[in-house]
């Protein structure tokens, strides 16, 4: 799993930061997961391939998480776009792309399936062999809803040497790899431990943005290897955040720790933060494995699950 | 005056150039025209300032032309605008903009005076002691106009020795700078030119995109300045220029040539063209003094102009 940031910034951008997107590769999959203004343009400069977009997740209806999906989408139909596109989004949304295509006699070349982000629960939103989505609610000025990508735990990896050694017949290897011991011809059991090895560990990222703190959220997105959450201020201002329904870098930390995730990636920045260096560092005072999302980098979450 | 290009794309943007958007300054007043996705990172990225903005002119309604306005118009609010925006599109949009702000649920807390551009032949739509705007009609798929801003001519500059010289009471001074000869005390004619020098000349800028080329068109901008024309194609794609309705190098080297243009700046560039020398090039054989626009360079009119 590699997760590209595409912005960083909140309602207003600056001249180094993007308002939000971020594009999970998880093998070799790309969701989108909200497109502010500009979206195409850095996913240009990031050279990712829109063809390979087949999903888009938009987390609320505020403009600067998805007013760069109509440049978006009359893109994908110059470009010549016939794959169905699969958009999550709050109910509403509907209605308003439906009136904004007509508006602008956009006659898209592709359909788009359009999946309604709803339910005050967890609710699974995409599956597919490597992959589950879950989106989950959060507490913001309009309904928000936050995303959970799990990958699904893979198969284990046989030994190439014991297939020769115990001359294991194809037909039995997938159940091998699945766990089965194997029995020898002649009767003798072949633990499956000595002939297989485990794979890597299943990886997970949550993107949880906008949203103020609230107590279900920890339990949302319990354990994961990438806790994406915004910290639009700092925690001086608690207040502001408050009144706006914002997170602080503190509010983050606390949910990261109280979720136990391996990784707290703080974005979703307020302008008047020129250097964001001290929010990182006021959230690494009670999680100290934060980092900043950083418009253009991109990030492997195998290698960040395995840091200290 | 002075002209920063935001945007140099067509309808697909590149990692390097924008869709759609140029900000003219003429005396400190801000003329956006256009306003393609991303047209505030771009406003930010040129230390443009956002509250001397309060004019905005939209060519058509295509996409790349203005579906940065939702975020700028968004971010106005954000910064806490009072000021009255003058927004001059063609007539359709204005039902359009009103659903969008209903749809987003957006209070704007300052006005849009919202002037229609129409007609078939050209159009005066501002005036200030300085400048004059006039619209005229382009000929693209859509209903599409161009934009014309021309200085006022200056008043005459008064010689400061002559003031001296002649004791000439400053009661008298406004009608000298109109060119009024001075009568001294004793009767004595001092012609006007022995006592002022010649203002600059009056400039112009001329915006045309997007448009295949017709007949009138260089009627609508004879003997502007600086002439903006969009360049989509090079020479060898008439056909498809003419399919689309846009224009080649070709075709905006020859309006520039019928006009009398002072310089031609080519822009509107496909995403074919990774390079865009080529297509400057094939400007200048017909037409010499041929720029290209160049995304965040701010270009001197007054300066271009004395070119030979």
């Amino acid at each position: 799993m590699k997760l590209t940031v595409l912005g960083s910034s909140s309602a207003l951008p600056t001249s180094k930061r993007f308002p939000s997107a971020h594009v999970l590769n998880a093998h070799e999959r790309l969701f989108l997961i909200d497109c502010g203004e500009g979206t195409q343009m850095q996913l240009r400069k990031c050279s990712i391939k829109f063809g390979k977009i087949n999903n888009i997740f938009i987390s609320h209806l505020h403009g600067d998480h998805i007013f760069g999906l109509y440049g978006l989408l009359s893109t994908f139909n110059l470009m010549g776009r016939e794959k169905t596109l699969s958009l999550y989004a709050p109910e509403n949304y509907l209605p308003m792309l439906h009136s904004h295509l007509r508006d602008f006699d956009i006659n898209l070349n592709f359909e788009i399936e359009f999946v309604p982000l709803k339910g005050k629960d967890p609710f699974k939103i995409y599956e597919d062999k490597y992959v589950t989505v879950t989106s989950f609610p959060l507490k913001h000025r309009i309904e928000a809803y936050g995303f959970l990508f799990r990958e699904k735990p893979a198969d284990r990896n046989i030994l190439k040497d014991s297939i020769l050694k115990y001359s294991i017949p194809t037909l039995r290897i997938p159940g091998i790899k699945k766990g089965q011991d194997y029995i020898t011809e002649d009767g003798r059991i072949i633990k499956n431990n000595e002939i297989t090895i485990s794979p890597d560990e299943p990886l997970s990222y949550a993107y949880c943005s906008d949203t103020m703190p609230f107590s279900r959220l920890a339990a949302f997105v319990k354990g994961v290897d990438l806790l994406y959450h915004e910290a639009t201020f700092d925690g001086s201002m608690t207040a502001l955040a408050k009144q706006v329904k914002h997170s602080t870098t503190i509010d983050a930390a606390r949910t990261a720790l109280k979720a136990g995730a391996r990784t707290l990636m703080v974005g979703h920045f307020s302008a008047r933060y020129k250097e964001i260096n001290g929010l990182v560092e006021e959230a690494r005072t009670l999680f100290p494995n934060t980092i900043p999302a950083i418009d253009g980098t991109t990030y492997n979450i195998g290698d960040l699950a395995k840091k200290p």
